[in-house]
C-alpha cells in the first residue's frame, strides 16, 4: 500500500522495457533466465498496480544481496516434509519471489490433486514482495488463496514495548470473481508505511499523530524521531496482535526465523534472512457449486459498489479493484518511476554493464 | 474487545451461579440441557475473560429470539456436503454458539482423522459470540485454530460509502503454547466498539475523531450523529478490506447471508438471520515436530515479553494473555456485571420464572 510522492511528474517506462531490464539484472547476478524473468515480472507488476513499495524500488537491494552471495541466485528449493495436503519447503535461501511462487504453485497443485484445502509452509526464503501476487495465483483455479509472510526488517514493537522485534508483517487473501478482477485483501499491520515517514523527514515536515512512536515508545509527530523509533500498529493492540500472529503463522510451521533471528535486509550481509511464509489454497468446489459461488460473489460485489456514497466520492471500489484499474491504465501509459529510483536502477545496471532503457 | 464503564464498582457474581442462571434461561426457552449449558458457559467465559461485549449482555436478545421462534431452540444441525477435509454445515437456525461449537468440533475431528488441514463452512446459523472461543478449541489438539464470522448487525459501510451493508466482522486465530494460555488474536474491524459510542451519547460527551462517521459518511465527533451513522474501519481502507473479506469467507462457501441479506439481530423478528461462519484447524504435526514447535513458540513468547518497555508500561502481554489473567482473577473474585445488564437479566428471568442468583 505504498505511494510515491508526486511533486513533479515521474518519467514513465513501458512495463515490457522495465521488465526486460530487471530480468537482465537478475540474470547478470546469476539467476537462471526463467527465475530472473519471473521475479522481474512480479516486481514490475507491483509497480504497475500502484504498489510501488514492493516494486522495482527493491531491485537494487536484491541485486546487491545476490552479488554478495547472501541470497542464493540458483537456490536448491525442495520439499523437506509433506502429507497429501501440506508441504514444508526449504527455499534454499533463494529470492523470496522465486521461492514463494514455487511454494504457492505447490499449494495449488496439491489442492487440485486432492480437491481439499492445502497449505505449504516455507523456511530459508527471503523478502517476497507483494503478498497479493501469491494469493492471486489461486483464483484462476477456482480457489481462494492465502499468503502470509514475516517481514524482512523488524520495524515494530510489541504493544507497550520499545524494541523492534516484530516485522510489519503482511498477509493477503484473494477470492475469485467471474469475468473481473478478484477481491484481494493485502495489508500490512502499521498505520502508515515507513516510507512515508522517510519522505516527511526529508521534507522536514511533521507526521500525523498515531503514525509512529520514538525510540522510547512514546508517540511522536517528529519524523526524525519516528525514524529512530517504530511504526505504530493499526488499531493499537489489534495491529500488534495481528502482526505477531502473521509472523508466527509464517515461521512456526517451518523453522523460519522469528524476532531476533530475523536479520536486517538492508544492513546485514553476513547472515541469511531465513524468511518464512505460509501459503494456502481452498478449492471452492469442495464447499459450494462454482456457479452459485460466482453468482453470489457478483451479487455481493454489486451491492458493495452500489451503496449510497459519501459527499465527493465518485465510486466505491472493491479491495484490489483500484490496483487492477491502475494496472490497466499503466499498461497503456507506462509506469511512472521516481527519478531517485531510476538513478538507483541505473547505478545497479552500470555495475553489471546493463543499460537502463 | 469490549469494556464496561467503571463509574462505580459493579456487583460481582460467581461464574458458576451466573452460568447456572443462563443455562436455566436457555433451557426454559426450549433448548436441550446440554446445549443450554454449553451456550451459558461460552457467554460467561467471555465475561470472565473481560470480553463483556460477547458475554451475558447478549442473553436477553438470544432468549427473546428463542421465545419468538425466530431462532430454533432445538436445531437440526447437519452436514449438507463434505469431502475428507471439508464440510458444509446447515445450522438449522440454531443458536450460533451451539452451531459453531458443533462445526468447530467437526473441523477438529476431521483434521485429526486425516492429519490434514480441515475447514468447515456454516450457513443458517446465528450470532456466535466471541470468535476466540472457537479458534481456541483447536489448541488442546496441537492444532492452530481459525474462526471467521459475519456479524449479526450491519454497522459498517464500504470505504467511501454511507450505507451499512457490512458487519463489523470478527475473526480469531489461536496458536497453542505448552503449559500456558495460547496466543489468541481476536479482532473485529472497527476502530472502536459501537458500545463505547452508545455510552458517550448517553453521557453527552464527544467521541474521538476517527471512531465514526455520520449518516452521510462524514467524520464526526458527535456521539449522537455517530449512532445515526457508521463505525469507522480500523486503518481506513484496510479495515474495510478486512471486514469485507471476513464477511465473504464466512458466507460464500456455505450459502449464508451477505450484505442486505443479513437481517438485524435486535430489530427483525420475522426473518431468520442465516449467519455464516468458517472454521479451520491446522494440525501442527503435519508441518513441524511438536516438540520443536512448542520450544520455538516459548522462545518467541519470551522475546516478546522481554523487550524494553515504554515509560509507564509494567508488562508486555501476548495476545490473549491479558484475557487469560482476567479470567483467573475473576474465577477467584467473581465476575463484575453492570447494574443495567443485571436488570435486563432479571427481567428476562422474571418472564420465565427464573430468579437471578
Amino acid at each position: 500500500m505504498g505511494a510515491i510522492s508526486e511533486d513533479r511528474p515521474h518519467p514513465r517506462l513501458a512495463a515490457d522495457a522495465l521488465t526486460g531490464f530487471c530480468r537482465n539484472l537478475f540474470a547478470a547476478a546469476g539467476m537462471p533466465p526463467g527465475d530472473a524473468l519471473l521475479a522481474a515480472r512480479m516486481l514490475v507488476e507491483a509497480d504497475q498496480r500502484g504498489v510501488e513499495s514492493h516494486g522495482v524500488v527493491r531491485v537494487p537491494i536484491y541485486v546487491e544481496r545476490l552479488l554478495r552471495g547472501i541470497m542464493a541466485a540458483k537456490p536448491d528449493i525442495r520439499i523437506v516434509r509433506q502429507t497429501r495436503s501440506t508441504s514444508v519447503v526449504d527455499g534454499g535461501n533463494g529470492m523470496g519471489q522465486v521461492v514463494g511462487a514455487w511454494a504457492m504453485d505447490l499449494a495449488i497443485r496439491k489442492a487440485q490433486a486432492e480437491g481439499e484445502p492445502a497449505f505449504v509452509s516455507v523456511r530459508n526464503s527471503n523478502h517476497f514482495g507483494a503478498a497479493a501476487w501469491f494469493a492471486e495465483q489461486a483464483v484462476t483455479h477456482d480457489m481462494i488463496g492465502f499468503a502470509y509472510t514475516i517481514g524482512g526488517i523488524n520495524h515494530m514493537t510489541p504493544w507497550g514495548g520499545a524494541e523492534a522485534i516484530l516485522g510489519n508483517n503482511p498477509f493477503a487473501v484473494a477470492l475469485p470473481m467471474k469475468g473481473e478482477a478478484p477481491v484481494v485483501l493485502d495489508m500490512a499491520c502499521s498505520v502508515a508505511a515507513r516510507g512515508k515517514i522517510i519522505v516527511a523527514a526529508k521534507e522536514d515536515v511533521p507526521i500525523p499523530r498515531g503514525w509512529a512512536v520514538d525510540r522510547d515508545g512514546v508517540p511522536t509527530t517528529d519524523a526524525r524521531k519516528a525514524l529512530e523509533g517504530f511504526v505504530s500498529p493499526v488499531g493499537g493492540p489489534k495491529g500488534y496482535a495481528l502482526t505477531l500472529t502473521i509472523g508466527l503463522l509464517s515461521t512456526m510451521l517451518s523453522g523460519a526465523g522469528f524476532g531476533s533471528e530475523v536479520t536486517h535486509m538492508y544492513e546485514d550481509f553476513e547472515n541469511p534472512q531465513n524468511i518464512g511464509h505460509l501459503f494456502g489454497a481452498l478449492p471452492i468446489a469442495a464447499f459450494e457449486d462454482l456457479e452459485v459461488y460466482y453468482r453470489r460473489m457478483a451479487k455481493a460485489a454489486g451491492e458493495v459498489r452500489g451503496v449510497r456514497r459519501s459527499p465527493g466520492v465518485e465510486r466505491i471500489f472493491l479491495p484490489g479493484e483500484r490496483e487492477a484499474r491502475t494496472a490497466a491504465e499503466r499498461a497503456r501509459a507506462g509506469i511512472p518511476v521516481p527519478r531517485e529510483v531510476l538513478a538507483e536502477l541505473r547505478e545497479t545496471g552500470e555495475k553489471l554493464g546493463i543499460a537502463l532503457p
